[in-house]
C-alpha cells in the first residue's frame, strides 16, 4: 500500500519540483496539495505536469491534512512554516520542512539572522543532509532540509574539514535564477538578469550560519561566504577556496574526499583533475565534487555543483522521505541530469 | 549654440535608451528629465550613464518643461501621452512622443485597439518612420514614434507592397524581453523566459492596426501578424512570409529593395542570400534587410533585424529629431552594432 | 528477462539521449555501445550518466553487435546509416535508424534532397510516427525514427490537412542549439548564438520533403517551411500558419486537434486559447499542441512543442522500440519536463 | 590631418573590436587591416561594420604596413606579435601589441607561462594600464596591452596592496564567452555553455603573473586566481576577496579606492554598497569598482566589472593610443554601456 502524503504551499518552484518527483514515485500517493488560492488543476500550475496527475489545490488546514495522509512536505515560505508545522507533528506526522525554520540547532541565531521571533522555540528538528545524519533523519518526526547553498558547501567541505587541514574556506557560490523563487522581481528580470553577473549579500547571506553550524560540528573552520547570481535556471556551483593549514597533495586530496563519500548514491567524486559543472546535475539529485588542485600559496580549489531546486531543495527533501520511510534511499530519485 | 531638450517619463528602457544617445549628442543639451518619482540621479536609474551626466529626475509638469526648452520626447505609456502632448504642442514645443496615442490615423481604430477613450482625439501628427515619410517629418510639430515590430515589419515589406506583388503577407517576428518594459511580471521572469521560446497575442496584437495602416498606404495587401518571445534583452527579427501575385526572380527581388533603400542612412539590404541577425544591429539605429529567397509555393521570405530599444523606438525618435531641427540625420547615432 | 539492446553511433546527443533513457528502462539492457574512437567510459563522453552505468565504447562491427543483442538503435549521420543497417536487418536484429537514411519512401527523392546515392535503394522501412503509423510500427524490422522539424511541425498540422480545410501551411520553426549536434561550428559558437536570432536554409531545409510526404498521405496541402536558430539549448516551437480553405470557428478547431489525439499518450492537446511553451515538454517526450486562434484574414495559427533530443528523436525512438517490443508504449518514457 | 592606423590581426574579436572604435574615432584613418586570408570586404567578416568602411582584408608584411602608416595595433596571438613587432618598431611605426608576448618584464617567466621561447628577449615594452603607468605610456615606443583578467583583477586590489594592509588576494572571476576568440570549440559549443557554468585553469591561468608581476610593484601580496566561464557574451566580473592584514572599516576602505581613482576618466568608484554588474559597462571602456564590504573572518570583498573586449582588450588599446599621440584620452571611447 502507497504511503499517502501531502505538500503544503505548492505552487513555487519548489512546491512544483516536489511534484514533479512524486508523480513518479512508485510508494507514494498525493492526497493533498495546498494554496492560498486553491481550486485551480496541479497542471494549471505546473504545466509540465499535465498528463500525470488530476489534483486540484485546497486551501485546508493543517489539521486536516494530517487527517488525510502520514507524511508531509512543507514548502511555504520561512516564517510560515513554524506556524505550520506544530499542528502535524502533534496529529502524527512526519514532516520534511523545506524552509529555514528549523535548520538552526540555535534558536537564537535563526532569530537574529532571519529577524523574526520563532513561535515554536522548542522544537526538535534533524538537520536534513543525508551525507552526514542519515541515522537521525532515519528516525526523525520533523526534518529541516537544508538551504540549497549550504548543501552544496558543506558537500565540498566536510572530508577537508573533518581531517582539520582547513584554516579558513572562502565559498564563491554561482546561482540561477530559479533559487530566488517564482515571484517576479527587478532581480531576476530578464533584461536585468540575461547577460549579467551580480554578486549579492556579499558578506551576510542568511545561509551562511547553516554552513558555520554543520562545518563546526565536523572541526574549527573560519567561513566566508558570497553568493553571486548567473543567468542559468538551475544550479549552483561553488568554489572553495580551501587555506589549508597542513600541506598535502592534490592527489591525497582527492582521494580523501573519494573515500568520504565512497557509499554515497547522490555524491560523485570526480577523478583528479575533472571539473564538475551544472550541466551534468541538471534535473538531478546528484552533487558533483571535483578539482582538488592546490596552488602555491597553499589555496586548495574543490569544487561542487547541484541542481539548487533538486539536491539543493525538492530532491534532497524526496531523499529524506525515502529514508525515514524505510524506502530504498534512491527510489524515484534515480534519474540522469539533463546534459547537453 | 545647443537646442534644449527634456524626456519626460525618463526611467523606462526606452528613456534610458534615449539618454544613452543624448548624453553623446553634439547639438542637444538635456535640461530635464521627469518621473513621479524624482530627486534621484540620472545615474541611480540608468547606471550605465554614471560619468556622463548628473542631472536629477523632476515631477514637473509638461508647463514648466516646455518653459525649460524647445523639443521634448515623451516616454510615457500610452494613455498617458495624451494627457502630456497637447500643453507641450500649444506651448510651442516639438514633439515626438513614443507611445501608442497619435500613431493611428484613424482615431476610431485606435480607441477600439487599445480599449480608451482618446482625450485629444482632433490631433495631427506624423508618423514618424522617417523612409516613408521624412518630409512630412521635417515639418511637423508632433512626431508619433512607430511601434517596434511595425518598424521592422513595414520596412521589411514596403517595396514588395509598393509593387503590388504581394497578396498576403504572414509577419512572424521574434521579440527580445526589453520589449516588455522595466516592470517585472511572470512574462519575462527569468526563468519562465531563460530556455523558454513563447507566442502571444498570436492574432490580435496593437501592433497590426499601425502595420496595415502604413502598408496599406503602400498598395493592397492582408496583413496577418504573430510575434513570439525569445530569451535575448534585445532585437526584433521579422521573417517576412510574402505570399506573391505575380512572379518574381529572388535576384530582381533583392534589386528591388537595394534599389528602393539606396539612399537610405539606416537601412542596410543585404546582398542576395546574405540573413540578417540581431547582432549586427545590436546597440544600432541599423535596419538589416536580407533573405530573398522564393520556395515552390510562390512565398517570398524577406527577413528584418533591428534593435528594438534603437530602431524601434529610441533612436528611431533621435533620428526624427534630427530631421525636425535640421540636424545632420546620421548626428550622434552612426555607432556600430555591438557584435558580438 | 531483459531485451538486450545497442547503440551504434553513441557518442553525439542523440546518442546520449538514447542512453539517458536505456540507462533506467526496466525492461532492457545495454550491450554494446559504439564509436570509432572506442574504450573511453560511456560517462567520461556523457557525464550525466555517471553512476548509471560503467559500459565502454568500442568499435565493433555491425555483425559484431548483432551477435549480442536482439535490438539496435542507429544513431549515425545521414549516408552512415545506408552502410550499417542492411547487415543488422539481415542479421535479424530490429532496428530504429536516427538518421534521415529511411524516411522518405521515393528514393529518388532522398537522392535529391541530401545529394548522396543511397546504397541501399530497396530498403523496406516504417516511418516512424507512433501517432500515424503505429500498427506498421508495431511489425517493422526498421523504423525511420522522423527528423526533429518533422515531427512538431506534421503533429501540428495533421488533423486539420486531414480534414481538408487548409489549402497552404507555412510552418516557422524555431529550434535550439542541441538539433545542430555535438561538432563545433561557427553556426553555434556560444558568441554567435547567444543573444541572436538566425533563419537559415529558409527555403531549401532538408526536413521539408518529409513534411510534404507525411501530411499528402493525409491531404492536399501546400508545404512552406521556415527554421530559424533561438539562443535555447533543447526544443522546437512550431508555429504553424494554416491558411484555410474551409471556414470553422476556433473552438472547433481546437475540438478536431483534441479528439483527434485524444488517446495519444504523448500528445498533450491545450485548451482553447493555451499556449505551448518550450519549458512545459523539456527533457520530456510530449507534443504540446495549442493556440487555435484564427485572424481575420483566414489564417489559423497551431503551436505546437517539442523537446527536439527527445520527441524530436531519441524519446520517440524509445517510444518505437517499446511498441516494436510490445511494451507499454511509455514504459522508461512517463517523465515530466523539466519546467522551470 | 588624420593618423594613419593599421590593425594587424583584424578578423578575430578583438580585431573587429578595434574597428568598431576606429570607425568613428575623429583623428584617425584607417590605412591598412591584414589577414591570412585577403581579400574580403571589413563587414564580410564583421557584418556589424557594413555601413563604416569599405576597406578589405589585405596579406601584406609588417614592413608594408609600416610603410603607409604612423601607429598599428597588433592583434594576433601570442607567439605571432614577436614576430611581427619588431619590424615595426625598426621602421620608426608605434605600436599597442594586443598579445601577451611583451607584458611580462622578466622574459624567463614569459618563456615558462607560456611555454615558447622568445624571439626578441630584450624588447622594451609598457606594460598597458593607463591607471599606473601612464607616463611611461605617453613616451613609449612599444606598449602591452594587459590581458583581460588582469585588468579588472589588478584595478580591484591596487589601492588596498599599495596601502599595504592586504596578506593575501584571492580573485574569482567570472567572464563571458568572447573571451575564448572567434575560433569555436567544444568549451564555447553553445549546448555545452549556456546554462552552464564552469571553472578552468583553476590554479594555472596564464594571467596570473601578470597580476603578481603589477601588484608586487605597488606592494607586498599572496596573489591566488580562478577564473569560471559563465553563459554571457561580454564581461568580466571579478570579485576579490582581500584577507586584510590591518584592521580598516568599510566606509574608509571605499574612500581608499574613491580618492585613488578619482582623476580616472575610465574608472568609476561606486557609492558604498552599490554593487558593480556587468550591464553597466557593455560595451564600454570602464571599469566599475565597488562592494568594500568586510565580513567576520576580516575579509574585504572588493568587486570589479569590466567588458573584456573593450576595457579588457580594444577599449583599453585605443585608450593606450589616444595617450601615446598625445590626443584626449577619452576620444572616441566616451560611450555608455548598453544597458539593459
Amino acid at each position: 500500500m502507497k504511503t499517502r502524503v501531502a505538500v503544503i504551499g505548492a505552487t513555487g518552484y519548489t512546491g512544483g519540483e516536489l511534484l514533479r518527483f512524486l508523480v513518479i514515485h512508485p510508494k507514494v500517493e498525493i492526497r493533498a496539495i495546498t494554496s492560498r488560492e486553491p481550486s485551480k488543476l496541479i497542471y494549471d500550475v505546473h504545466p509540465a505536469l499535465r498528463g500525470f496527475s488530476n489534483i486540484k489545490f485546497e486551501n485546508i488546514s493543517p489539521k486536516e491534512v494530517s487527517e488525510r495522509v502520514e507524511f508531509v512536505f512543507v514548502a511555504t515560505p520561512h516564517g510560515v512554516s513554524m506556524e505550520v508545522v506544530p499542528d502535524l507533528i502533534s496529529n502524527g506526522v512526519r514532516v520534511v520542512d523545506l524552509s529555514a525554520d528549523y535548520r538552526l540547532d540555535d534558536v537564537s541565531i535563526f532569530e537574529r539572522t532571519y529577524g523574526i521571533k520563532h513561535k515554536n522555540p522548542t522544537y526538535k528538528a534533524v538537520y536534513g543532509l543525508p551525507e552526514l545524519h542519515r541515522d537521525e533523519i532515519r528516525k526523525a518526526k520533523l526534518v529541516a532540509n537544508p538551504g540549497c547553498f549550504p548543501t552544496g558547501a558543506i558537500l565540498a567541505a566536510a572530508p577537508a574539514v573533518e581531517a582539520g587541514i582547513v584554516e579558513h574556506v572562502i565559498f564563491d557560490s554561482k546561482t540561477g535564477s530559479s533559487g530566488a523563487g517564482r515571484t517576479p522581481s527587478e532581480f531576476t528580470h530578464h533584461p536585468e538578469l540575461d547577460e549579467n553577473v551580480k554578486a549579492y549579500k556579499v558578506a551576510t547571506h542568511r545561509h551562511a550560519p547553516e554552513m558555520e553550524q554543520e562545518l563546526n560540528k565536523l572541526g574549527k573552520v573560519k567561513v566566508s561566504f558570497t553568493p553571486h547570481l548567473v543567468p542559468v535556471i538551475r544550479g549552483i556551483l561553488t568554489t572553495s577556496h580551501l587555506l589549508l593549514s597542513k600541506e598535502i597533495s592534490s592527489q591525497d586530496l582527492q582521494k580523501m574526499y573519494f573515500d568520504y563519500y565512497r557509499d554515497e548514491p547522490f555524491v560523485r567524486v570526480l577523478n583528479f583533475k575533472e571539473l564538475p559543472s551544472l550541466s551534468s546535475v541538471k534535473g538531478s539529485n546528484f552533487c558533483d565534487i571535483g578539482c582538488f588542485e592546490i596552488d602555491t600559496t597553499g589555496r586548495a580549489i574543490v569544487i561542487s555543483a547541484i541542481d539548487n531546486l533538486v539536491k539543493g531543495a525538492s530532491g534532497q527533501a524526496i531523499q529524506n522521505m525515502n529514508i525515514m520511510l524505510g524506502f530504498d534511499e534512491t527510489l524515484g530519485l534515480m534519474l540522469p541530469g539533463l546534459r547537453p
